[in-house]
């Protein structure tokens, strides 16, 4: 096999379509092929993994220390449950599956040369990766209403799927940790949810700034400026505030009709400064004659002096301009970035009051967040604040000398592992500097040698790999040193 | 929109259409759409979840303590790296996405008209969901190999996918828990995976027997019966012994062209009885002139005296009928079943020698077992063997009296919190009723109450939710209590 694959090589020549013939030949011969992932997924090595799972326990000990529970749902949706549900352009981002069998069995031949892509997807697929957590949170809700006890209290934490044009941190492929109540209007749950931020991130050690508002008060402002029925596009426009500039924003409201004038009412209060009591007040004037404004001021309110009431320290900014683009939220809009990087949002969430509706349960509200674990693993890296424990797997190597050697070394491992210490023995009896490397490119923190010598004396040297220290041990001497 | 719903369940007549007339009502208005999810996918609820995580942390903690570290691969895999590895039943089973964007661009319109399944399949889709974990992880070691320390030890828990006529125990999504090592002959790797084995089972309480067998035996059978060319035919039939009885099996051996005599000559073979030495011992004689089968009973041999010196516990029978029908194995072959729960293996594997060779690197060696989580999920569910604390998640919650009240309960939550305990209060100051049945839909342990009174004194009163108990306690006492 490697003597075709080489020859191969040769046999391309190497001009711009050298990669084009390979790839051919590579089809021709499955068994040479070159192993390769799609674009937008990944594969996460062992170091990686350990630290991933870093961050997913932490948030889940935390989920469950606040009584949120677990559930789990189908990567594989229906469609019918998914479409419509992100927008059209959503839609398009959606991964549909070939349905099995005889895909094209539903499909006529005028079907087929019509070439309608959209029409024919519906007749080729029925199912679907899930987009996010929430749609599925919602029909898992609906589905399953009379065996759940409200208010429901879940997390989840499981990959979804979009099929967005890769770029750097933004994935096909990427996991969620979503934290919901749904069942409850009390805003104790958003303050609560407050409480989890500065919890994980505490924990996590990434100092963070958590933006609110509330769709209600976006509300006021629509209607304030006399456009109660262009909210999406004001609120669209305004989200982009800090990033594009006073300028853009006017200039993208222009543009979708809002008019000189309600431009220019909007400016003082898009540009609102001061502490967040002192825009509440600004806000009390200006919402004089919106009943839903005050609504909103009065929930944020509510809200801030929950917060102070538990303490929370992290700090909190009423940004109005936070609309977190998504048309699903009804009351409170939560928004987490990192201090010290930039990197965008970590977290994100709000209050949702009809998310259920479209799978025929109206009137549940329910409030979430979710962490970006992706930018939180990023946070964490930029900042060298993971802990050293989350590189350390195994604890110690035991070195193999050999068949006599490894009998009594299998013995003392087998004590080491009962005392609920992570270790191994090299397989095989290989060169000391092999298995000292092996240990290295794991990051064993110790390895333990019983040479002939130390079988006579009881005794086992044990080498510190941080330190580069050795000494001479007995079992549970190095059970206790190992142990921490 | 409740009412129109209601309309429309009249006006269907409830006859046999019925069923297909609402589903094209649904279609449409998809507002009312009845959720659901595909065949053969699961939602697992809070309860389900939480105890699939017993299950998952307990095989994890073993892994790691063994020295095993996680990876995680994609879902999505690119179909060549899929397609021809599990045979042509295999890839009829594969989940394939439908390309994004323009997916007839590549497809003519003669192949369109042609319908050709297969063809046109491979054109509308370039990936597929994952089959398994093993050739996700053979490609996984290929191309990362120049950052892989061998023997390169991982384990994966991740869910798989197969389009399979759903059933009774089988699903078309559900979780391996793989545990292989790769990059080492050593039989100790064989021995240390039955260490696994015993150590997961007694952990979950489960009694086994392991049954072990080596692809070199079943060789050595084929040779002794003159038919080496037909070794995976043998293996396929004697497989079935348990299931169908030796009558059935000789049949299906017949049929497949092995010779009269053949079928003689295997009778005493699949039919050893003793233990293990004798069985080895007869094999010894029939293998004279086998080296093949001399080098596999050489290898079970130098296994069990690895387990005895490990102390190796959990039964172990040599069977000569275990293939596991997967041509993949070319050593040790080991299964694990139930002994007091009828319901086939709940873990099973052996070793591969050229697993990776497909990817275009031959000669790693690997060796690796996989546990049946959802199995496993239902001999713990039928020997009602799930710890106690597997259902219980909240530990307390604090009923919520009104607004002053809560306040006070909000100070002592988090309290209760800070020593680690999970712990929530009821979100509202709903009826008594309504949150002591909060309470007990979620198995909530203890349930805390400080009104008016137990403000005044300074006091908590604690209320056992299974021994339906109640004290009055400081809140440093109830930790001590809730924390047992």
């Amino acid at each position: 096999m490697r003597k075709k694959s080489e020859k191969r090589k040769k046999d391309v020549s190497y001009n711009k379509f050298s990669k084009i013939s390979f790839n051919f030949a590579v089809q021709k011969n499955k068994k040479m092929q070159k192993p390769s992932i799609p674009k937008g997924t990944r594969d996460f090595t062992p170091a990686e993994t350990v630290r991933r799972n870093y961050i997913f326990d932490a948030v889940k000990s935390i989920f469950q220390r606040f009584g949120y529970l677990p559930i789990e749902t189908p990567a594989i949706e229906n469609l019918s449950t998914l479409l419509g549900k992100y927008g059209d352009e959503g839609d398009k981002l959606l991964f549909r599956i070939l349905n099995s069998g005889d895909f094209l069995s539903d499909v006529s031949p005028q079907e087929l040369t019509e070439k309608n892509l959209n029409k024919l997807s519906h007749k080729l697929c029925e199912k679907g990766l899930r987009y996010d957590l929430t749609v599925p949170f919602a029909r898992f809700v609906v589905q399953h209403q009379s065996v759940i006890s409200f208010p429901f209290k879940r997390y989840q934490i499981q990959p979804v799927w979009r099929a967005d044009r890769p770029q750097k941190g933004r994935y096909r492929e990427f996991y969620q940790c979503d934290v919901d109540v749904v069942g409850s209007d009390s805003l104790l749950n958003e303050a609560e949810l407050l409480q989890i931020i500065e919890e994980v991130f505490r924990t996590l050690k990434i100092s963070v700034v958590v933006k609110l508002n509330n769709r209600k008060i976006l509300s006021g402002i629509a209607e304030l400026i006399g456009h109660s029925d262009k909210i999406t596009d004001i609120t669209v426009a305004i989200d982009k505030l800090e990033k594009t500039g006073i300028d853009k924003v006017n200039e993208e409201l222009l543009s979708k009709g809002i008019t000189d004038e309600a431009v220019k009412a909007l400016q003082p209060v898009i540009q609102l400064s001061g502490t967040n009591e002192e825009k509440l007040k600004k806000l009390d004037v200006l919402f004089s004659s919106s009943a839903t404004g005050r609504d909103g001021i009065a929930e944020m309110r509510a809200i801030l002096a929950y917060a102070q009431l538990l303490n929370i320290s992290v700090p909190i900014e009423l940004d109005l301009t936070l609309a977190r683009g998504l048309n699903y939220y009804t009351g409170a809009i939560i928004e987490v970035k990192a201090a010290d990087v930039q990197i965008g949002s970590i977290c994100g969430g709000g209050r949702y009051d009809n998310l259920t509706g479209s799978f025929g349960l109206p009137g549940v509200s329910g409030v979430g967040i979710s962490f970006g674990a992706d930018r939180i693993y990023d946070v964490l890296s930029q900042l060298d604040a993971f802990p050293a424990a989350a590189a350390q797997t195994t604890k110690v190597l035991f070195i193999n000398f050999g068949t006599t050697e490894e009998k009594h070394a299998l013995q003392l491992l087998a004590k080491v592992r009962q005392a609920g210490i992570n270790a191994e023995i090299y397989p095989d009896a290989a060169k000391m500097k092999k298995q000292m490397a092996y240990a290295n490119s794991k990051s064993v923190a110790y390895v333990a040698m019983a040479g002939e010598n130390e079988i006579t004396n009881n005794q086992i040297s044990l080498k510190n790999m941080t330190t580069g220290e050795q000494k001479s041990v007995t079992l549970s001497e190095m059970i206790e040193i190992v142990k921490f």
